[in-house]
Order: structure tokens, then sequence, then C-alpha cells
């Protein structure tokens, strides 16, 4: 839909079950639609796989021989180097594949929830096999693409993309469903009463209406990385729970609000 | 500035540091400043503490010579144990004291910051020292006065309230800033591109904003509370970390998906 609004010039083929095709098609976020993966990506000069990581691992597996040498496939999945290896061992010398994360996640998912604004002005991560392959012609045009969409392209590689990512979308996930959780047990334990939630805790929970299917992939692909990542955030809460009287905890509140400032001059 | 729009029928007084109460007078937030605390609440019906806990604590053991038996007493403090206990042993025959606690913060302060419409459709948590306290003549006036602010008062004890929102609010809030805290870490010791946060981090942490002074005292006047909280949540961040690669995680997230859809019933 995004592409729609831009006014890009080459016909969009989608592939989903019938039933989203069909609310694709009527809405005009796609252009045509392929009856199976091999006439969907035929022609195809660019062809985006955003599913869920593992169904991006499955459909990896079976589209070389359907997609022309001169195309470029990339992908929307939130962990990468599981899927650039694969890409590696499935495309082999196929399509060129280009690894992309675009940061603009929300907390529910459908084609009634696409938003052809979600691009804007978000980081959208590209992890290229290898630096040089960026001044490929394909690759320079992706790139051009994702900039007129209004997002910063931001090119790692897909190790230092998933520790990033592990530190600054997954533990936080992980943080949200598990402070909503926590919760529901305190409620049925201790007869908490939820009528003093504020909207503090509202915001910190918001990220647990994601549903499981697509943070199930997540984890399986990135463990070491997240569990690395709660081990260091679960130091930090017993450092906090030590330092709840003395000055130790400033430094903590000083240092947060910090790096907030320097988030604020990001955007 | 609320009791403004409201139309409240009678004069209210400010006492605050000259410069706040300069910019309060001006702005219409009240309409008259006292020059010292025996002064501002001497004709007074209604007294409002609105400062952080431990000057709260403060003012309490100052106000009974100057304010008259028949007014009532009340605050805004986040933690209400401690807070009620000294109003007890400090105002004894004298005025009568309502704890209150309207569930309306936000990340940032100051007068600059004031809002109006802050109460609405925001619970008020009232504890009295006592259940029957509640039909005293000048506690429903009061309960009243917050109804038509547009919030929900809410009738609880000191001690259910103090731990209900050491979970709900006081954990989070440290959760959030714990959270900034580590990614400050990890900014300097695995040089994490700060690039790759999105929206999600941002709600996270932005409650990470909040002044470490007020967060002192509440941590001061709450500490058992915040550390069985915190305690809990290492506990379940540590199911977690050795639940990601099965089917408990899914229980964690329908579990949290279910408290998110209470929380939207509830509004």
């Amino acid at each position: 839909m995004a592409l729609k609004r831009l006014g890009y010039p080459a016909p969009r083929i989608g592939y989903d079950r019938p039933e989203v095709l069909r609310r694709a098609l009527s809405a005009g976020a796609v252009d045509g639609a392929g009856e199976d993966l091999p006439s969907a990506v035929r022609d195809a000069d660019l062809v985006i796989l955003a599913t869920p990581v593992g169904a991006i691992l499955d459909l990896l597996d079976h589209l070389k021989p359907h997609v022309s040498p001169q195309a470029l496939v990339t992908d929307v999945g939130s962990t990468k180097r599981v899927i650039c290896r694969r890409a590696i061992e499935a495309l082999g010398d196929g399509p060129l594949f280009l690894g992309g994360h675009p940061l603009a996640g929300k907390e529910n998912s459908g084609f009634e929830r696409a938003d052809p604004a979600i691009f804007e002005n978000v980081c959208y991560a590209l992890t290229p096999p290898s630096p040089e392959l960026m001044g490929d012609a394909r690759v320079r045009a992706f790139v051009g693409l994702v900039e007129s969409l209004g997002a910063r392209p931001y090119v790692t590689d897909a190790s230092s993309h998933d520790l990033a990512v592990a530190y600054l979308s997954h533990v936080p996930q992980l943080l949200s469903s598990g402070l909503a959780s926590l919760i529901a047990d305190e409620i049925t334990d201790q007869n908490l009463p939820l009528e003093l939630a504020g909207s503090g805790f509202r915001d910190l929970t918001r990220l647990a209406e994601s549903p499981y299917g697509l943070w199930r992939d997540i984890c399986l692909t990135n463990i070491e990385n997240i569990q690395a990542g709660l081990e260091a955030l679960i130091e930090k809460l017993e450092g906090i729970k030590s330092h709840l009287s003395d000055r130790e905890l400033e430094k903590i509140f000083v240092q947060a609000r910090t790096l907030r400032d320097r988030l604020r001059e990001q955007k």
C-alpha cells in the first residue's frame, strides 16, 4: 500500500492465502495475484518475503527454480542471521539476496491494520551477505525505494543486527509480555486490583498484544542473544533491588534520562 | 487548573516557591497566594498536599496548629501507608485526613506541563484511616469533587494500595529506567547501535524520563513491596529465559494478551 501511494511504476503481484489476496486486490494493495508461488515470482525483478521468520525460511527453500537470476530477493524478517545463511544456501548462484528489516513493528497484525505510512521516519536495516554487494545496481535501486518510502536505510551485518535487536526489540517485547503475565498471576494470587493501573502500565504492556506466532520464530532464531539480553536485564534489576534506598539508584535514573535525550535527538 | 475549569466556587489559595506561585497566579491556577504555610491554610476548608512524598511528610508535621479542626486535609502522594500513619500521629484530634492518589502521573513535571484535563477518566485512589470515615460529610463532598473532575474514586486501605501500586506502577517505572540504563551500558560495552531502536523501545522507556527526586521518596516509603515485586518479576524473566524455545512461552503470551483485554474493557 505504501508502494501504491508512491505510484510505484511496475505491477505488484501478491501471493498469500486466497481470502487475504482477495482483500488485497480489492483494496488495490496488489495489482495482481499469483495462483501459486512459481507463477507469483516468475516475472519478478524484486521479490519481497513478508511473513513470519519461519515461513521466510520455508519460502527461501522453494524459490530458486522459479525466480530469475537477475532478480533481487529481500525479506522483512525481525532476525537476520539464520535467514541470510539459509538464503545463501538455498539461492546459491540464483537471484541476489539482501536481508531487510524495517523497524516498523506494531502490536497488531492483519491486512485490515495495514498502514501505507508505516515506513515513514523509521529505520530500515539492510544486511547484505557482504558489504561490496551494496554497490550492485539492484541493491542500489532497492535502497532508493526504501528512501522514497520515507525510511532511513541502515546497513549492517546480520550478526550485529541480531545482537542489537535482541536488546532493543526482543528483550523489551518479552519484558512487556512478562510484566503483563506477572500482573495476571498477582491478580489471582494476591487479589491485586487492576483498577489501580495507570497510563504508565498501559504503555509498558502495549507490546504484550503482539501474537505469539511471530515471537516464537524470533525467539527460535535469536535465542543466544535474547538469553544474554535477559540475563543482563535480570542483573540490572537485581542491582536496582539492592540499591532502592541509596544514591546508586540516582545514577541509574540519570543514565536512563540521558539515553532518552539521545533517542529524542535521533528522530 | 482543573478546579478553575470546573468553576470551583471557593477561592483557591496556593503555597509554593515564590517563582512557581507567580506563574500559578498569572495563569489563574490559584486565586491567591499564601506568604507562608500558616497563612496559606488558615481559612481553608480543604487542604491538598501536592508535593513529592518526603515533602508531604514534612508538611504534615507542621499543619496542625494552623488548620481548622473542621477542615479536610488530603494529599496526592504515590504511596499511602507511611503518609497515612504520619497524618494520624501529626494531626490527631485536629483536621480530618483522607489519603489520596490520583493515578494520573506523567513522565514530566513542572507548572508549564500542568494539564487541566489530567484527571479525566483516571482512577483516584482514596485511603481513609478507617472505612466508616467515608460517611463524613467532608469526605463525601471531596468524593463528589473528584467525580466532577472526571476521575473514578477507588476506596481502599493504605496497605492494599501500596502493594498494588508497587506492582502496577513502581516496578514498571524501575523496569523502564532499568531497561534504558541497560541499553546505555550496552552502547558503551558492545557498541550497540541505537539507530535500531523502534517504537516499542520508545514506549517502554518513556517513563524513564521521570525525575529521580520523585522516585527516591516512593522507593523509600514502599521498599518491601517494591523488592517483592522486583523479585517476582526477576523470577518471571528467569522462567521466560528457560522457555524461549518451548510452549511454556506461549502460555505467557496468551496470559499477557488476556490481561490486555481486561485492561481495555475497564476503560
